[in-house]
């Protein structure tokens, strides 16, 4: 016999779905959750409902948004010749918070990945093409992790301009070492990449 | 400028108050729960809106339930004249997970700890010698952790239920090494208590 009641069963059941929660930490949460006296569960609740009602994709970048336009979209201080390439709206979050990038986003909601049967027309690649094709951008810069599906997206993503000659200049962000991080402890393909993309030092 | 919209921003707080969950894993739930297609976070509103409404506690054990009483209290199988008095609901899971005790249960919310405030008054102290004068309770068992705080308190119900000359047995639940366990892992206190409540192995 289960001892705990039905509702609370099935909220255990509920806080399983999210990434690294499993029996034990879903039963600890719910039960901090009915424990706390400052009603969490209320508010959290009315939280989760306001977002899946309010929050939807912005139809130029595809970043997460509660108005027609995302505020990066909005802003017309941004300069919308540039594009920066990012895998997911947290990329976004990332990259805002170093404020390095004057130019606009587009969020591909995934990477091609041919061994999870995930395709260039799975993501917001078709997308991409056309605002390219459409205005007048000037770079996109492919900012997808450096790693197998975020390589191949980048290939994937210079073959299709090249193809169609839009005339964009493509980059990609750098790959090294990370400022603060120590030579020794970095992979042989980061220290690879970090010699030869090396930065020639110009005298004047 | 805050790059993510402010109902995401919100439901970010919330989780923010869950134990164990800081800005990072927060946003992370947070985008996860926005990026499921199975709606997650609708039926985890739901659920967490049905928890906080239905789940009360047992007026009798203090366990929670969405019934008059729990499950337990309710099961005419169960032994009414042993009480086992635990710190949390999910001690209760734990124990009925061992199918040990026929018994019914008493949660004290909360252990005696005078450090954070917390006096014999504002746990379900009184309510258990309450339970204790008006039943006819043999046995009660504590099993409250073997802290300093589940140590102190099970002295306190000891002194409590003599001063009252109850009459009702008072057992501890048993320390030592775990099934399982190593002696060299094992710390002093849990070692010197292996030892002091040693089993006489009595021959036939």
């Amino acid at each position: 016999m289960d001892p705990y009641p039905k509702p609370l069963r099935d909220l255990i059941s509920q806080l399983k779905r999210l990434p690294g929660v499993g029996e034990k930490t879903a039963t600890r949460l719910a039960l901090f959750i009915l424990g706390d006296r400052d009603n969490l569960a209320g508010d959290l609740s009315r939280s989760l409902e306001t977002v899946s009602d309010s929050i939807r994709l912005c139809p130029i970048c595809f970043n997460l948004t509660d108005m027609p336009k995302c505020s990066i979209c909005q802003d017309p201080s941004r300069d919308p010749s540039i594009i920066c390439v990012v895998e997911e709206p947290s990329d976004v979050l990332a990259l805002e918070s170093a404020h390095a990038l004057k130019g606009l986003y587009h969020v591909l909601h995934g990477l091609i990945s041919p061994i999870n049967g995930i395709g260039p027309e799975d993501i917001k690649l078709p997308e991409l093409i056309e605002r390219l094709s459409k205005n007048s951008v000037s770079e996109v810069i492919v900012a997808t992790n450096p790693s197998v599906e975020g390589e191949g997206t980048f290939h994937y993503i210079t073959r299709l301009i090249e193809e169609r000659k839009l005339p964009v200049r493509i980059s990609r962000i750098a790959s090294g070492i990370p400022m603060g991080g120590e030579l020794k402890y970095m992979d042989q393909v980061t220290l690879a990449s970090a010699l030869r993309y090396r930065r020639s030092v110009k005298e004047k």
